[in-house]
């Protein structure tokens, strides 16, 4: 197999790695939503796509004209769904392992996988390594609000979180809403049960002194509950895993809840029936909206390079709205932000814990 | 004033002490609650409503046919909604301290309030002491679901948790959805990040082995996840109070956004106008189905005495939505189930720790 992605291509385009075989689909989903993502995406993109070619091959068709732009790199070996990370990291030529492999060598600006979280996670951090001063990585989700689009971190890598995790999280999640959402300041808070500063536990009350203290050039707004995060008041929701895990998966059961109440009412009589076609249009439109698939795309964050998890039952349209993501990751000044957040963060960390506390 | 609630009732009328002066709007709101309330209710329950009588006496009209059943026991002083607990425990003939004290006294079986959470709690606290074998106290939310109503605790009374308390929660949640909802076997879960043994907190995956190990009378099904809270499979969610308040309040902004996008699509062109109007009686319907009034009644668990805290903000169908909770915990057998399921755990709870680890 050929590890030299894009050979075909100028040495000035960008290019994705892409894990063809992760996701419950596999080739079958990634490779239609390359083909989507690419007729999309401006010209200076092109595909590495890492797997098995006898599984590959059926399913290039649906590049269509956009096939020049994609090399696929066979391997035999994929990671399994259910694969435990220990395991995973191990096998050195998996698609999964090969895509990491292309950001670490720089012959790819960002990889994309909708392999099982925890495998990508472990062979992510053992490819790339966390970045110079950052402890642990986070998983960045975006979430929808009216005021457009939010980022929630961490969503699940790290279950406990030390109040300078929190910290850093708030400096990668701030730089990636300015890279992917393009807003100048994104406002950044810490997910908490009130917003009194007497609230929640000592790592959170700590995160906040310390953001506040050590003169980020951040827009830092405090703490912000649970319903602030729909409310889109706040850019940028700060949290540690198991919370943010939770919150996510919460918002997404009770998103399903309303879709069955919705479901249930509009089939409930002959008139509501009725209604249900006049509505055609609009509930179509209000389910485009909450589509999963358009927000698809948990981003690590943290590492010497940027990986990003689709969602592992997506389908072309949302395996496309990952690859959209990486793109806006490759396109930004991402990790240079970062980098100058985190030296200010560095000074403080140097005093001694009074000073601080 | 009088402390003799139902004086001119016979002795074996259930009587529930209401804290006429909680929540935004005070008498204007709880009177009518109160009205709505006893308009459904059976004939064996009475209301002791204690507050300040100038500002209850206008709202008294509101009673109507059922006036008879209301007795007004009169106090100056009340709790403000942003007074701080230790500031509220001082003061002990405030109208929740005096509806707590009806209670503690058994001459009222169980007491509501809409006043502020932190306050309710430490007066309920103080005054009714938590139950024999309850290491502290939590707060009961009901959660909707296609398969009915679920119960979700702690969803904010504690900040951290041992696994110890998260099994005591366990089997108070286990008999209020009994004694709420009827479920003759509810089933319980442990919220996590995964279904998998090895995933989550330590504290949870210590949780989960005591209610294995000590024989609970309990139908426990291991982990549940965020989304599992509304899809009901499991009847009963166990968290601490911080992830639950998180939950909660991260599934009441889903909802919102979800309204706004629906009103948004509705109001999109004539077209989607002339469909709203179509649909007017079906979004009722929706409308309905999500009013958070419904499920209003956060229910303190672990006191020697119940204790039901409405939302501060509730309207009067909210607030009677809260008096029908605290009436069908008065009429269950709460008390007696939760000492049963006690009394197994104190018995693992003797043996030395390698045994249950």
């Amino acid at each position: 197999m050929s590890t030299q992605p894009g050979q075909n291509s100028s040495r000035n385009r960008l290019h994705i790695a892409v894990d063809a075989m992760g996701g419950d689909a596999g080739p079958e989903v990634t490779i239609p939503g390359v083909a989507l993502f690419l007729d999309q995406a401006a010209d200076d993109v092109d595909i590495s796509l890492f797997g098995d070619k006898t599984q590959i091959q059926p399913h290039m068709a649906s590049l269509q004209a956009q096939a020049h732009r994609v090399t696929v790199h066979h391997t035999a070996e994929t990671v399994a769904m259910d694969e435990k990370p220990a395991q995973a990291i191990r096998r050195r030529e998996t698609s999964m392992a090969l895509a990491i492999k292309a950001v670490k060598e720089k012959t790819a600006a960002v990889a994309v996988s909708a392999g099982n979280t925890g495998a990508l996670m472990a062979v992510a951090k053992l490819g790339l390594r966390t970045m110079p001063g950052i402890d642990r990585p986070a998983i960045c989700a975006s979430w929808p609000s009216p005021e457009g689009m939010g980022a929630v971190l961490d969503v699940g890598a790290n279950v406990e979180c030390s109040a300078e995790q929190l910290v850093e999280f708030a400096i990668m999640g701030e730089a990636f809403h300015r890279a992917v959402h393009g807003k100048a300041k994104p406002t950044v808070g810490l997910l908490n049960i009130g917003t009194e500063d007497v609230k929640g536990h000592d790592e959170i009350k700590r995160a906040a002194k310390l953001i506040r203290d050590c003169g980020l050039d951040m827009d830092f707004r405090g703490f912000v509950e649970g319903d602030g995060i729909s409310l889109g008041h706040t850019d940028v929701i700060v949290t540690d895993g198991f919370t943010g895990n939770v919150a996510l998966k919460t918002a997404e059961g009770a998103a399903r809840l309303i879709a069955h109440y919705v479901r249930e009412a509009y089939s409930e009589s002959v008139a509501s029936k009725m209604a249900a076609v006049a509505s055609m249009g609009v509930l179509k439109r209000i389910k485009e909206r909450l589509d999963p698939s358009r927000v698809n795309g948990g981003v690590f964050l943290g590492l010497n390079g940027v990986v990003v998890k689709s969602h592992g039952g997506t389908d072309a349209k949302g395996f496309a709205a990952a690859l959209t993501v990486a793109n806006q990751m490759a396109h930004s000044q991402f990790a240079d932000e970062i980098a100058k957040n985190l030296n200010r963060l560095e000074d403080v960390r140097g005093l001694p814990t009074e000073s601080v506390m």
